[in-house]
């Protein structure tokens, strides 16, 4: 395998696992109908809680975080049921997708990628239906393809509101990156993944399933097994699991997710708030342009249009030459854009690295002064502890 | 965590991991976008058609054995299309209910749990099917909770003859324990899971489809997004998958797979038959009884009655006087029954050693003498190299 060893991810997942995980999930395995992992399974499923800041039920799944949002489409809706969708992203995108395979009737409500879906349009839409035809409103909370974060507070209001939608909830983005007070906000699904806030490798998912949306659940009618989140619930009773789970992974879940209860949830969402703004206020300076509206950036990851400079190419220099990955863009947004990852386990020097490797890349391009250089990391130190 | 560190899995999955394996494992993930991960995808794809015997697509899934026999079902038939199944155990029973959930119309092909499925069940139902409406037979090759292997050789080719009929098949314990010459035996949809034979935590599913499938799923109506085996399939021509996969749990099972190849096989087989041998007749040996049928017996588990003994208690006492877990038995064969796995990284040694742990405990309350655990010890070495 030619990997390379010392490559810093920072993209927006996976994103770097603390060696003290990684031991965790190198472990020999145990039984997972042990009372062992019954009792990592009670722990991780309180941290989960916390993390969420619900009472909700927490399950976790064996899959991505497109299996969890699956799995919370298809367990509160029916064949026919009408839906509200936010799109302004390809992960917005893939609900569309994913509701109109389940045979949902879909509203989309659009926003140009790189700018936030208006809560407006929702109250509008939302407020207009008088017959509460509508059973859920979709949409992604930290954009990922684009950088942009939603206003999912302000728009869960409006849902609150209709009194009969059930919010349907992508923040595999942004759990552990900000806050996502489930139960101040009233959130029914929420769902979310292992390889980003985490800080764990890729292979579990997350859903936050909220009283309404288990009543949901019994009158849903589209068929699912694997993702049968009833079966979960009623194994979750005794702290275990319907089919087989990625027991190494939650080894490392236990680690990580005691790791974060010892950081703080203010000190990890304040940690991710001054990262962003180092690095979009650095990439200013550099000349850059942010992709995304800079009152709506994302914590987890920046996104730079590079007008003059071809991304991939640019993405390429910087993993050869500094041994630091980026992510470039999805779909039309090949090319067009970088993404710089600043999610999960990233402490301040990552981000000077990343600032310094895209300053140095500049330079040999001439595409900046030193000077200039020198500027960006000045201005990234201003949120630098 | 309060786990024995030296507790020896001899159950029927997760199983014993090698060091090398685990070592993979706890390597910091890599993007699953990049060219090494694509790198790692191909090789261990072209391993996992060798361990299949097949030239036909293999995909890896993030999930569980369930997810894959799920995938294999919705992915290649219709809601109302007619299906056998055949049920002597509890998988045979899971993929009854996995059937029924998705609208199929299911004959049910039973035997008496510990008894392998009669072939010549499913020659008469299939040979009587003039008109065809039979879309697929799904059933289980190693019954994991009684120790049955079901003759699939032989009721593949009733299959086979039927020309129309899928077989969808559950090879989760078999894979990696005996042969299962997908090829040879033309086999559309097989199902395993990486907690088994492939000596790998769980978390990775493997399903090969044979074109007669692919076909199929051209048909297929059945609303499915995470597991809609197409975009595996799409993704897999340039070494890539739909949704993230479980990383770091591809790095384990590349090592575990070169680990195969090196043994190559032949020697894997034969070490899981001798093992088998050397359990079944040791047991005997010890007057204890074969839960299934002698002449059927699984390669990767041995499950044992026991008459005038509560199984859990004995079960308890193994693991812990002798750090050696092992299966019980799973709904009404609780208490009934317990369970030595030897599927996957097993050696002579873990035989010679689980043999003993159970010679001595029945030594404890008296249901032997020592000239049978002598006995049974001298049965079983006949068996090890």
């Amino acid at each position: 395998m030619a990997i390379q060893e010392k490559l810093s991810l920072m993209i927006p997942g996976p994103t770097p696992v603390p060696e003290k995980v990684l031991q965790a999930l190198g472990k020999h395995p145990i039984g997972h109908r042990s009372k062992d992992f019954q009792d990592l399974v009670k722990i991780t499923t309180e941290n989960l809680k916390w993390l969420h800041q619900t009472n909700n039920d927490v399950l976790t799944i064996t899959g991505s975080g497109t299996a969890a949002m699956e799995a919370g489409i298809i367990n509160s809706l029916s064949k026919g049921d009408k839906v509200i969708c936010g799109e302004n992203g390809k992960f917005g995108q893939r609900w569309v997708k994913v509701a109109k395979e389940f045979g949902l009737e879909v509203i989309e409500i659009g926003a140009e990628w790189g700018k936030p879906l208006n809560p407006e349009d929702f109250k509008k839409i939302l407020e207009e239906d008088k017959q509460k035809e509508i059973k859920a409103v979709i949409l992604t909370h930290s954009e990922t393809s684009t950088g942009v974060i939603n206003d999912l507070q302000m728009i869960s209001t409006h849902i609150r509101n209709h009194k009969k939608a059930l919010s349907i909830i992508d923040c595999v983005t942004s759990i552990g990156a900000c806050s996502v007070p489930v139960d101040e906000w009233k959130l029914d699904i929420v769902a979310s993944g292992s390889q980003k806030g985490y800080m764990i490798p890729p292979g579990l998912s997350f859903i936050s399933m909220s009283e309404k949306a288990w009543q949901a659940s019994e009158d849903s009618n589209l068929p699912k097994f694997y993702l049968n989140l009833k079966s979960y619930r009623k194994s979750l009773l005794s702290n275990s699991n319907p089919y087989t789970p990625a027991v190494n992974l939650v080894f490392a879940l236990d680690q990580s997710l005691k790791m974060m209860r010892e950081e703080g949830l203010e000190n990890i969402f304040a940690r991710h708030n001054r990262h962003k703004l180092a690095v979009s206020k650095a990439a200013k300076t550099l000349n850059l342009n942010l992709f995304a509206d800079e009152e709506h950036l994302s914590p987890a990851v920046t996104a730079i249009a590079t007008d003059d400079i071809d991304a991939e190419d640019f993405r390429k220099k910087i993993k050869n030459k500094f041994d630091i990955l980026l992510a470039g863009g999805q779909d039309h947004l090949k090319g067009e854009i970088f993404r710089v990852g600043h999610l999960g386990y990233v402490n301040d020097r990552d981000i000077i690295s990343v600032i310094s490797a895209i300053s140095n890349t500049l330079l040999d391009q001439k595409k900046i002064t030193a000077q200039q250089a020198g500027e960006a990391l000045a201005v990234a130190s201003k949120y630098l502890k």
